[in-house]
């Protein structure tokens, strides 16, 4: 329930904030990368911070994954977390499209592929799941923080407006808006970034 | 005299930096919003922090109504604290106005109506209150920084410019700036604000 | 000799980022505003957080009267307060002007003044010193973000650029940039500065 | 082997979301500028906080030779230190280069010299590097906020759009973007950086 309801804020203010900062930006893309970056960062945080407790906070298959391989969840609640992940998602893109009054479903046809991309895909849900595993040693406190701060930077170092989240990448592909992505470019992100996740996992799992 | 004081300082806040931000920004109203936003959840976090011990810090009548019916608060004092929010929200505005050289009182004319906006209100005023009650028991040190993250996300992933405040609502239909709304569609707002509210608190209570 | 050094430091990220943001805005104000607050925002929480266990970490001559008034400091250490302030952000200014190639001394010809100049420095100054006495009370730990994020604020809610501050008023009277203000109007602003200090000390102090 | 991946990690986030904000700006530096502060800002945060318990979060040649200076660190890891730190850096742009689909080399031609760039280097080395040892003693668990707090405002107060880190300049050499620096401009840069950082230890060694 916690993973329904977070993920599905996390996707309202992303499409939310990117539908408000593009409609608003007058053409300037930095400005309207900037005006979703910042809301994103700041939920990021508050929803760590309030749901960690109850759920361990994933709102990310990856995320979800990564403490299933290292045996910390079991096969079905880690299945049932994906699940309330995808579906909440995609409740939070609706969300936001009635909030702005945009049409329910509105296929994304931003795509974005190509070896950069990948590469970006792979580096940003790599750096997600060492910066999760090792912030969790070094200071477990400062997870929330260090997660939204990772994710303002990551929308700016990766070319791919980093998802780095597979409940993220298939929710955007209903949202044909600034932080959209093509629905037949959703498959291809899903297998670096699963992929990713697990290589993060051993490498940061031992140390 | 802290609620007073405290939406005072915040209202002084929203409507002053809205009318710098407007003035300043070339006409490019992401760059507006973004030095509307950043100055709201930097005076959150302070005002929260430094009279949440003397008075709890609420700010908002809906933060107000909220401790009401979890009866940690009576009705007499509670009815004392919306009043001094509303009037300080108002004074708030009169004094943005002043520093600004800006007639004393200028009925705002922006309507701010439909369902897109009423639903972004009853969202942003949900997770307000769940945003608190949920805090206040995973990590109590950190709701004055979490009020000011969520109110920095709300500003973007709300169409309403997020209110998600009676006071504020109100102390803004005195406005006819870049934060203002008008007088005719205060009253919708504050139904949807205070109905939010109430279904939040059972909603998060019992968890 | 840390008030020196950190007044120094802080005339030098207000002046400097001050005439970077103006060069690179290209003309747009708002953005050049925000690339002047978000620095000056970081380098207080620093300043603060380093300098706060050798000198108190003043860096204003309205904190320095504040403490003085409270008779937490002499008047003899209170007055070398007051000088290593106003000579070390003359000097900040100095090194601003040096890195960005600027003329050394270069008289601000800005005219700031006028009933909401004042009120709003009145307003600025008031809040600085509450912030602090009441955060000092309330979590003495949070008084560097605490006066971080309120200077944050101070910048867009105030039509005076708020200042708030005699030792940066006195210093920007020598740098005719975007930080600048016209030497003319220095000797008022000093008046409601210390005048709104006094009355904050008071008003919070017994509280 | 942290060093590495934390100097790999930042000169990505530098150099990626300089490209990132050069190209999505339209022209407007100041704004490009905040796109490439924001990111560098947060994940110097995450890197150190995450890091710091590992090897200590040096990712710069001057805050080793800081601390080979005061004995804290011998010779013989110090060296390995710096080698992973230049050679993490240039990784790191090439990685930022790979996923923006920009040549691997593209050695920068932009010009940085001249007086009030040496001083700005100096003023920004000696800052970061008595931020660093005076935090240490302040409020050890604040460096890494610390840190990216004054390297955001140092990105603004300093006219080189500070480095005040060898590997930085030497890997930004590589990088002919926004955030590039030409490699006959390296050499003066780094010895201007390693005094300023020598001074400062002894500086604020002793207090």
């Amino acid at each position: 329930m916690a993973e329904w309801l977070g993920t599905f804020s996390l996707l309202a203010t992303v499409v939310g904030s990117g539908i408000m900062a593009e409609r608003l930006s007058g053409g300037n893309v930095a400005i309207a990368l900037m005006g979703n970056t910042i809301p994103t960062g700041a939920i990021l945080v508050v929803l760590i911070t309030i749901f960690g407790p109850v759920s361990g906070a994933h709102f990310n298959p990856t995320v979800t994954l990564t403490f299933f391989l290292r045996q910390e969840i079991g096969a079905r609640p880690a299945g049932l977390f994906v699940l309330a992940q995808v579906f909440g998602g995609i409740a939070g893109v609706f969300a936001a499209h009635i909030m702005f009054d945009h049409p329910l479903i509105d296929p994304s046809t931003t795509v974005r592929s190509g070896l950069g991309q990948w590469v970006a895909e792979f580096v940003a849900t790599f750096g997600l799941i060492g910066t999760i595993l090792t912030c969790l040693k070094a200071r477990p406190d400062f997870v929330a923080t260090a997660v939204g701060l990772y994710i303002t930077a990551a929308y700016w170092f990766t070319s791919a407006i980093s998802f780095a989240n597979p409940a993220v990448t298939i929710a955007r592909g209903f949202s044909d808006t600034f932080a959209g992505i093509s629905p037949v470019t959703v498959i291809a992100f899903i297998a670096v970034q699963l992929f990713a996740a697990t290589l993060a996992t051993f490498f940061f799992g031992g140390s």
